[in-house]
C-alpha cells in the first residue's frame, strides 16, 4: 500500500489528487489556484470530511508543490512525506518523443519544454511541476502521463496532413490528438462494462467537456480522433471552432487586418464555438435554458451535436462498423438532452437510447436502448486514476 | 431549334461549347488560351470534323469574344450571329446574392466583379466575359450560372461554422460550396438512370478531378457538401489540401515566417494534396504507375480515398441512409483503381462495385455489384449542357 499524487499543472493552477494504491482509493484532492497572480488561494478536502482552505500569495509551481506536502502532513491525511511513492503528472503534448508515459529526469523535463512548441499554454508549467517535486525530494519517481501517447498507434493515413511532407518532417506538423488519458480510461471501461476484450471492439469515444474530442478505437487500436495538431480541430467547442475551412482562417486574418498568427488562434480558440455562435455562453446549460426562445442558442446546440453526428458516421465508415458508442466528461456525463439528440440522429447504424435510463447525471450506466444494434454507455471519465495508475506502475514498482 | 454558347472565363482562358437547344446537340467547342500574355492560342472544333487553330496575341476577353464570334461565321459553324440565342456563364461565387441562374444586366455583372473576394481567380473575368459580350451585341440574352446557387439551399447548421457570427453576418464568412452546376447534372442524372424521382433517393455524389467535392442530396434537396467557404476545404485534392487543423495554418505562418495570407494560401492551394504528399506530381496517374514501389506515391493515393470515405460516412450519418453513390469528373470517370478502393471501403452501407463493369472508363454506366445495397453510378458530368440549359430556358425562352 502506498500513496501516489497525480498532477496537473496549468499555467496558473496546480490541481491534484491523492491515492491509495494499488487500492485506487481517492484520499484527497484539491489546487492551488492564481499561482503567480495576487490572491492565490490553496484548497485541500480529504475524504474523511477535513478541508483546508486559504489565501496567500503562491509565486510560482515549486512554491506550490512546497505548501501542498506541507499541508497533506500538518492536517494529518499522510503521515510523513516518506509514505508517497510516486508522482503522475498530465502532459499535454508529447509530440512523436513519447508514445507512453515515461519516467522523468532532467532530459525528459527539458524534452517536454522543448515540446512547448506544440502547447505554448501547457508543457512549459507541466515542466515546472515536475522541477518542484525534484527539488522538494529528488528521489521521489515522477511519471509523465502524455495526452498525446494513446495517438502514437494512429496510421499514417490519419495523422498526416495532405500538405507538403517537408512540413511533417521539419515542423512536425501532423494530429496529435489530445485527451488521450481520458480515451484511454474510457475504452477500457467499457470494455469491463460489457464484459468484453477491448480487442473485440469498434469503440466511438465521446469526451464531451468544454474540450470536446472523438476517438475511433478498432479492435484496441486508436485508428482516428477529431483533434488535430492542436485541440482546436474537430467539433464545434465551447470556446473553439472546431474544424474550418483553412483559408477562412486567411481571409479572416485579411478582413480583421490581423498580422499577429496568436491573435487570430485566440479567436479561434477563446472567441468561436458554442460561445461565438450563440452570443450569450460558452456554456452548454446557459444555452439550453433559453433555447426554446432565443434561435441563436437553439442554432449553436444543433451545430454541436450536427458536428457530433458526422465525425460518428465518418468513424464508422473508417472501421466498418461500431460496437460501442460512449459519453463522457462535463457535458457527456450530465447532459441527458444532448445524449438523447445525438442517439437519435445515429439512425444509420439503428443505434438507440433508453429515455428512462438516460434520465442520470455523473454515473457510470449502460444507457443502451431496446433494440438498439450499438450499445450506448455513459462513462465517467476519469484521467487523475490513469495517471496514478501510471505513476504507481511505472514510478514506484518501476515496470515499464 | 436555336444555338447557345455556354462560356467558361478564367483569368487567362475562354473556354466555349456551342450547343443547338433544346435538342442538347454539341456543334463546336473550343478555346482561347493565353489570353494577355504573349503567344495567345485559338481552337475551335466542330462536330462535323472542322479544326480551326492558330496562334495570335489577345489581349483581353473582349478580343476573345470578337474573334471566337468572327470564326464562328467564317467557318460557316453558323450562317450569322442572328441563329445565337443566348449566352450561358460559369460563375463560381454567387454568394448569398445569387440562390439561381440569373439574367445578367449591368447590375449583375458589378455584383459578380464585387463577388471576387470570394473567388478572386475567377469571379472578375468571368464578369469580363460578360462585358465582352454585351459589347459584342447588346441584344443577346446572357445567364449567369453560379457553381454556389445549389448550395444556397442547405440548412444553417451546415453552412455555418462555429465562428462569431458576427464574421457571417459582417464578410459572409460561410459554407457556400462549389461544383454545384456538375452536381446538379449529376444529381438529375442519377435518378434519370435509375428511373426514380429525385425527391425519392439520397444520393452522394463525388466530383472527384483535380478540385474534388463531395455533395449530400437528400431527397432532392443539398443538405451538405465537403468544400467550405472556398474550394480549399474538404478532401484530399490534387494541390489543394483540403480541410486541416485551422491552427496548423497559423502555425505554419510562424514557422515558415510568412506574413502574407495569400502567400500561405498559395501554399494550400497550389503546393498540397497530391503533389504536396508524394512530392511527385498532382496527378493520379503519375502516382498509380509507382504505387508499388513509391511509399509517398502509395500513401498520398490511401490518404486520397480515406478522406472520401470519411466524408461519406459523414453523409450517411446525417441523411441517415444513402441510395446512390455517384463517380464524377477526371478521376471519377476514368480511374477504376480509385472507384474500387473507395467501394470497397464502404462495407458499413454494404456497397458492392461489378469489377467488370468498372473497368470502364468516362463511359456512363450503372457499376452496382452483386447484393450491393447501394446503387453505385459513374456519370460522365456535362457542367457545360447545364449551363446551356439554363441559358436557352432563362436567356432566350425567358423563363425565370
Amino acid at each position: 500500500m502506498v500513496k501516489i499524487i497525480a498532477i496537473n499543472c496549468g499555467s496558473s493552477t496546480l490541481k491534484f489528487k491523492l491515492f491509495e494504491m494499488p487500492e485506487e482509493t481517492v484520499i484527497a484532492s484539491g489546487m492551488v489556484d492564481r499561482l503567480g497572480l495576487s490572491g492565490s488561494t490553496f484548497e485541500l478536502k480529504s475524504n474523511d470530511g477535513k478541508k483546508i482552505e486559504f489565501q496567500k500569495d503562491v509565486k510560482d509551481h515549486n512554491e506550490a508543490v512546497t505548501l501542498l506536502l506541507k499541508n497533506l502532513v500538518d492536517s494529518k491525511i499522510i503521515d510523513s512525506l516518506d509514505e508517497l511513492g510516486g508522482v503522475g503528472h498530465r502532459v499535454v503534448a508529447g509530440g512523436e518523443t513519447y508514445e507512453k508515459s515515461t519516467l522523468v529526469d532532467q532530459h525528459v523535463i527539458n524534452n517536454i519544454k522543448y515540446l512547448s512548441i506544440y502547447a505554448p499554454l501547457h508543457n512549459y508549467s507541466e515542466a515546472r511541476g515536475m522541477e518542484a517535486f525534484v527539488q522538494a525530494n529528488p528521489k521521489l519517481p515522477q511519471v509523465a502521463v502524455f495526452d498525446t501517447a494513446l495517438y502514437s498507434q494512429m496510421p499514417e493515413v490519419n495523422y498526416l496532413y495532405s500538405i507538403p511532407i517537408e512540413y511533417y518532417k521539419n515542423y512536425g506538423a501532423r494530429k496529435y490528438g489530445a485527451h488521450g488519458t481520458s480515451h484511454r480510461y474510457i475504452t477500457g471501461r467499457a470494455a469491463e462494462m460489457l464484459n468484453q476484450k477491448l480487442e473485440d471492439l469498434n469503440i466511438i469515444s465521446l469526451h464531451l467537456g468544454s474540450g470536446a474530442s472523438i476517438t475511433a478505437t478498432e479492435h484496441g487500436k486508436v485508428i482516428d480522433t477529431s483533434m488535430g495538431f492542436t485541440p482546436m480541430a474537430g467539433i464545434t467547442m465551447s470556446t473553439r471552432s472546431g474544424d474550418i475551412d483553412p483559408s477562412l482562417v486567411l481571409f479572416l486574418m485579411s478582413q480583421l487586418k490581423i498580422s499577429d498568427p496568436n491573435e487570430m488562434a485566440d479567436i479561434l480558440n477563446q472567441k468561436s464555438g458554442l460561445l461565438g455562435l450563440s452570443g450569450i455562453s460558452p456554456d452548454m446549460r446557459d444555452l439550453q435554458k433559453v433555447e426554446d426562445t432565443n434561435q441563436r442558442a437553439r442554432l449553436a446546440l444543433d451545430i454541436f451535436v450536427n458536428r457530433i453526428v458526422k465525425y460518428v458516421g465518418s468513424y464508422v465508415a473508417e472501421m466498418g462498423s461500431v460496437d460501442v458508442i460512449t459519453f463522457s466528461a462535463g457535458i457527456g456525463e450530465n447532459d441527458a438532452e444532448i445524449r438523447e439528440n445525438i442517439i437519435n440522429q445515429l439512425s444509420f447504424i439503428n443505434a438507440k437510447i433508453d429515455l428512462e435510463k438516460n434520465d442520470v447525471r455523473g454515473e457510470e450506466i449502460d444507457l443502451t436502448g431496446e433494440g438498439s444494434a450499438v450499445k450506448v454507455l455513459l462513462i465517467t471519465t476519469d484521467e487523475e486514476l490513469m495517471i496514478a495508475r501510471d505513476a504507481y506502475e511505472i514510478g514506484y514498482l518501476n515496470k515499464e
